[in-house]
């Protein structure tokens, strides 16, 4: 009921008689008033005059399950949304859920997460309202060694996504995180579930900083508030980045990999670099030539031979 | 304290009289009387004799925890063991511990399943009391493409722990199935979370058809009961599993891959057969030349060509 009190407030920029909205809705002007101020404590500034009725001035800045859904192309991706003010983790959630049998596209969303995750065990620092925090399951027919393609293409959607809704450019850094002015404004983390042949489900996990202050940052990362000097909205950005992943999701199952690969590579920050990796208590000096089929990182080595990196931590030796 | 009640009724082959128990036990002899009928309640025979005590005249068939733990060899696996008298399935149990953090060895017994489940979402047939199915989580260092040696590895101790307890001669047809006269008799499905690059968890799922009678089988499928022409011991076989299982997975730790691969190749029934292979809605006739080190089957064909294959369905051309 809250949702379509809201679709009517958000359709009608001016008032909008009490007597309207209940006989609209077919419930009491009692009832009304009582979802209003519900509305009112989940931080939407509604305004009531008498004689004119109510106007909506100004959304709170939550990522509610209505508020994404409105507007959103998205069609398959966040079908179903899990909201919460906050998680231990939307990885944890999403895996139980996934167990569950939930639905290839289901999204959890947290307004802040008590232990965020981050790739082999880091965590993700994720403090309220002020990033995106979310966990997406995915239902693809592929075996666990195609895994990687789908962190390549949720790489490339949030990049696109930021460039489209606030102009910016932010670039790929391998395997996993993306840079603004060569500091971490986003992580991905690749979780699946799975027999030895066949993956049941994965999840995608995005920790996106958006609203965070510098001062609450380390020297390492950067939010857009950082970069663009002014605060913006988590919703358009949340709506831009699922239609974009939904889109390139289905052209990645209708085309397969290579495109991914290529629109990859022209927004990637790593190849050309000569890197650092330290991978399984080893470490490694070259430069970053190219990735493969699989998402593998080709490193020329001094000595002129080539090795393949699957995983491991990238250290860029010199700026680009 | 019941555990401890069987521990000495166990050690003493003759009656044991209340009054030493009670007094061993530091409990009342009403207290000592109250377990004692909630042990026959749970299937042992115990008989008291007045003036001479209790005696343990037979166990019950049920894989209790403190039976399968008695006389264990192995330490780290079954350490902690969650029995059922049934459960959906081991392996959605086994998951969801995992997933909260389950230690290394973890085992999930349960004397029934209502829905358990094989490769590729099919289900696998548990009757109460005739099987073992059991699922052993795991967490090795490894990446999610080394799995597969996890299920050779389960195969081989399975074939062995057989062959120690009873004597048979069983082999072990790719990927995953057991066989005794070329009809199976146990299968094993490998189930993992996992980063992109990293193995969180796995599970190994094992369903074993002890002591099925014939009727309940379907025309491919045997138990040991048949084969044997007995009903024999599931605590035994599970224990004897448990040992070889711990050994093997030591080794192979210490040792690498080879000679789980070694092992393998001795007590398959694949390799040198005329093979169908039914994977990804395709098929492929040829000849099953070996396995590789990932354990996916090599393939002649009869245009000569090589062709590997990791993950199908296997249909024998010939008897061998």
């Amino acid at each position: 009921m809250k949702e379509k009190i809201l679709e009517y407030l958000h359709q009608k920029h001016n008032y909008l008689s009490g007597e309207e909205l209940s006989s609209h809705l077919g419930i009491s002007r009692q009832g009304l008033w009582k979802h209003i101020q519900e509305l009112k404590d989940l931080g939407y500034e509604i305004v009531a005059v008498p004689h004119l009725g109510y106007r909506l001035e100004a959304l709170p800045d939550r990522l509610f399950a209505f508020e994404v859904t409105r507007g959103l192309k998205a069609k398959t991706m966040a079908r179903k949304i899990y909201y919460f003010d906050y998680l231990v983790s939307t990885m944890d959630l999403a895996m139980q859920l996934g167990l569950k049998g939930a639905a290839h596209g289901t999204l959890i969303l947290a307004e802040s997460q008590t232990k965020g995750r981050g790739r082999l065990g880091r965590s993700w620092f994720s403090p309220k309202y002020k990033g995106i925090y979310l966990s997406l399951i995915l239902r693809p027919q592929i075996t666990p060694s195609n895994s990687p393609i789908l962190t390549l293409l949720s790489a490339v959607s949030i990049c696109e996504a930021i460039k489209e809704t606030f102009g910016l450019e932010v670039q790929i850094k391998w395997p996993n995180d993306i840079l603004a002015q060569n500091k971490k404004i986003a992580g991905i983390l690749t979780e699946m579930n799975a027999e030895v042949d066949k993956v049941n489900f994965i999840v995608i996990g995005i920790g996106l900083n958006v609203n965070n202050d510098k001062k609450t940052l380390i020297a390492q990362a950067t939010s857009l508030k950082e970069q663009l000097l002014k605060p913006v909205s988590r919703v358009l950005l949340l709506q831009a980045f699922l239609n974009k992943f939904e889109d390139n999701y289905s052209r990645w199952e209708n085309k397969g990999s290579s495109w991914v690969i290529e629109r990859w590579r022209s927004l990637n920050s790593s190849l050309g670099q000569r890197v650092k990796i330290y991978y399984q208590h080893k470490h490694l000096e070259g430069v970053a030539v190219d990735i493969d089929q699989d998402g593998g990182l080709l490193i020329r080595k001094d000595s002129g031979i080539m090795q393949k990196v699957t995983s491991g931590d990238v250290m860029y030796c010199r700026q680009p």
